[in-house]
């Protein structure tokens, strides 16, 4: 045997075994040569016929990927294996493996970076739906004004400049929400685990929505918080007579909702309720961390104004971000802290110091230039239509009687199927022929949701996206609530 | 009396009070216009006239700043209102307000902001010493190459040429860390945070230095675990014996140590030393949290090797960032994590998701392309030649009996003054001429070294500095230890 073909047969077992899983990348041609002694094209060669079998994938930039068939491919003597393991450990057969939330959310989210895997499951919308050359030119451009004491000036709440720019886009939205409040951080996800840490301590009790958005339980299970899970609807969003009634009989320290296009439903709170909730939470001093990530990708002739708009209290902290509608990968966001604004700012020099300058520069160029509500224009008409395209495929290949969300903006869609439907054992079927979903336990504490799956509608539509839903349908059918009904 | 004229009273008045404090920002334009009812000329107006008092001062590209000397002008009136505030509130007159450590950071922190304070006491090097341009050429270049895939596929540990680029840096110093395991983070704050995260849990000892770099101490407190402070001495850095003896009386979870060139003292451990730290941790399965960002800034022919390079079971957590030596506000760190990668890379997926992707890929072509190294002899070049004018400043102007570390490279050195000596106090009194140093206190738990401070020397050296050493020094001498010293 070759040297080479010695690499693919050990590189092969280590597929077999699950040691590098669907979705793991292969070491790098530099760490391979050095653990075996090889030549590089040696190490090459290896490469490329596992890839020519199918068992990896070449990803440009970033190296080789074991596709999500690779296992399946080499299954047969894997399967006693694994057999003769759990007989071992004593355990009972189960069909699907069942990781805890964390886990699976992980493995969600690792699918997603399979570019092998069609993204319904994906938290993500297609990068082509983002203006990625224009911004480049802004970063080229702005990137000869970085100034030696701007680096340290800018420090403690974000690039002045930007931070004006988006106070503009609020005063467009019809609310004066300061430049000098606005707290520049890396990304949304920074602003709203910073307003958490800052209102919130361990033990404390905070409400979060039910289904929900699966970084708040982290949020919450990693500072040692206890989650009160609130219903949504999935059209008109939280259950605001169930959150009154859990105000009454629970010491909630904070709240941490999203009020527009929420994560995972896609409901939105209507007006009213918004200005309700706000109502509600003033007369018990209860902050709101809003997690507003979506505004800008409404459908309509104009969008929803956020709780923040009917603060008074200045209790409700409005987090938002570039990521979901300009610049994925730059991770700008903000925070507009209401009265939490030096807590805020403080805990963030204590441990991210700053955002990054060089993107907080290059989207206040763009959005002084670039074109910014253009670009949304265009992006809400994809989004519209790839809605359509998958509410139609859901009609044509999912059984009749399952209930889809309608939501008004944002890229997801809600799917709920009958009672006893495990839309784990789906993720799992999907997974094995190539699809992603997202199955509704990531999205609760308490793992509820298990006949309800969130869909992904960020991707221009195409006949990869209706074969995989053809595909989903064929699995749905498969499980015991649907094996009788008519196709 | 004109418009203009009753806006200059009011923010005379604001500053008098403290209200707008040495250092703070005077509202933008915008705002204050709209609070007022003004037009920006008279806003303008008013905003120079207070310029030529004295009292702000101009930043480009910031706003007004209030300057330190603004309260000293306007104090007359105020001090009868201090006074009697104080009375009413029935405490004894103090020279030196007292406040704790958080907030003396703040302070600490909030005086390095304001370009009208010499900045002896800051934390940072001048934006000067930086090749900002070159980096502005990277990054306009590397801005080419942002492709749609790269913004999702560089999620988990960062961008892969980066990584790359380490790695190599590592291979150069005669350590092998395969790009593979490295984790690019927010900057080495994020990556130190995040190793402390998943490492150890509230409620836990972990040992730090004293003195110690206060990012530590204010992680520690804002994640409820405890610090057990270890000596360090300004030459040779870290206790063994006392860390030693410590871990053998306390239920240690994990060290978080600066191993070269110390902040605040500038001390290095000697490789032996680093070498018997690894052994004492590894016999008892303890981690070391490694914060190495001054590792690059050696005065001597070579650089010192981290204690990861002698850790065989995975348990040195090595960071360091490109802050300190290449690139401030772009916020670039990473981390050989060991065997704790894993943990790390799903802990930055739950909080801040990924480090900012045009910062990366600046930093990477930079690495490549535009002469790290040669960038690095100069800023040595510099950083020494600087740390010689100030040794050469204390030796003028300071006491004789002062002791001063003299390190072998990063930009701090520590001044130990007699025992009875107030640091706190003549931080007060450098700051109303002026002048920023970094107390002692700061760096402790316990607020011990009380007669220390820590001095920057990452400024080139100046007239300026020169007259704030002389300053200094007088105001050393009159604190009751100095008062009867001869001149």
């Amino acid at each position: 045997m070759k040297r080479y073909e010695q690499l693919v047969e050990l590189l092969a077992a280590d597929i077999r075994t699950g040691l590098l899983a669907p979705g793991t990348r292969l070491p790098s041609i530099r760490t391979i040569t050095a653990q075996h002694g090889l030549s590089a094209s040696t190490a090459f060669k290896a490469y490329y016929r596992l890839e020519e079998k199918g068992l990896v994938r070449a990803q440009p930039r970033s190296g080789y990927y074991v596709t999500a068939s690779a296992m399946q491919q080499l299954a047969a003597p894997a399967r006693g294996a694994v057999d003769g393991k759990a007989g071992k450990m004593g355990k009972a057969a189960r069909v699907a493996p069942r990781p805890d939330v964390s886990e699976l959310v992980f493995a969600v989210l690792g699918a997603a970076q399979d570019p092998a895997i069609v993204p319904l499951g994906s938290a993500f919308a297609a990068p082509g739906l983002f203006p990625l050359q224009r911004l480049g030119k802004s970063l080229a451009r702005s990137s000869r004004f970085i100034q030696g004491p701007d680096t340290v000036a800018s420090l403690p709440r974000g690039d002045e400049g930007l931070r004006g720019q988006i106070a503009l886009r609020y005063l467009a939205m019809g609310m004066a929400q300061p430049a000098e409040e606005l707290i520049v951080t890396h990304g949304a996800l920074e602003a709203l685990n910073l307003c958490l840490t800052a209102v919130a301590q361990p033990g404390d009790l905070v409400a979060v929505e039910s289904p929900g958005f699966y970084a708040s339980l982290q949020a919450l299970e990693r500072l040692k918080m206890k989650a009160l899970e609130i219903p949504v609807h999935p059209q008109d969003g939280l259950d605001l007579a169930a959150l009154a009634d859990a105000l009454q009989r629970h010491p909630v320290k904070a709240c941490w909702f999203m009020t527009s296009f929420q994560n995972p439903t896609g409901a939105s709170l209507p007006l009213e309720k918004k200005k309700a909730l706000v109502a509600l939470l003033a007369a018990r001093d209860i902050p709101l961390i809003e997690d507003d990530v979506y505004a800008e990708l409404y459908f309509g002739h104009r969008g929803f104004l956020p709780a923040k708009a009917f603060d008074r209290k200045g209790l409700v902290m409005h987090c938002s971000s570039f990521s979901k509608t300009l610049a994925p990968g730059y991770r700008v966001g903000w925070v507009s802290p209401g009265r939490f604004g030096q807590q805020i700012e403080r805990l963030r020099l204590m441990t991210t110091l700053s955002a990054s300058l060089p993107a907080q520069l290059a989207i206040a160029d763009y959005l002084q230039y670039g074109g910014y509500d253009k670009h949304l224009r265009k992006l809400r008409h994809s989004l519209e239509s790839q809605l359509s395209s998958l509410l139609a495929a859901i009609a044509r290949h999912f059984p009749a009687d399952v209930r889809v969300s309608r939501p008004a903006g944002g890229y997801f869609v809600w799917v709920e199927f009958a009672e006893g439907f495990d839309a784990l054992a789906l993720h799992q079927a999907a997974l094995e022929h190539g699809i992603g979903v997202a199955p509704g336990p990531v999205f609760s504490a308490r793992r509820n949701f298990r006949h309800c799956v969130r869909l992904n509608y960020g991707h221009p539509w195409s006949d990869r996206f209706e074969a995989a839903m053809q595909t989903l349908g064929m699995l749905v059918r498969q499980q015991s609530p649907y094996a009788d009904a008519p196709r």
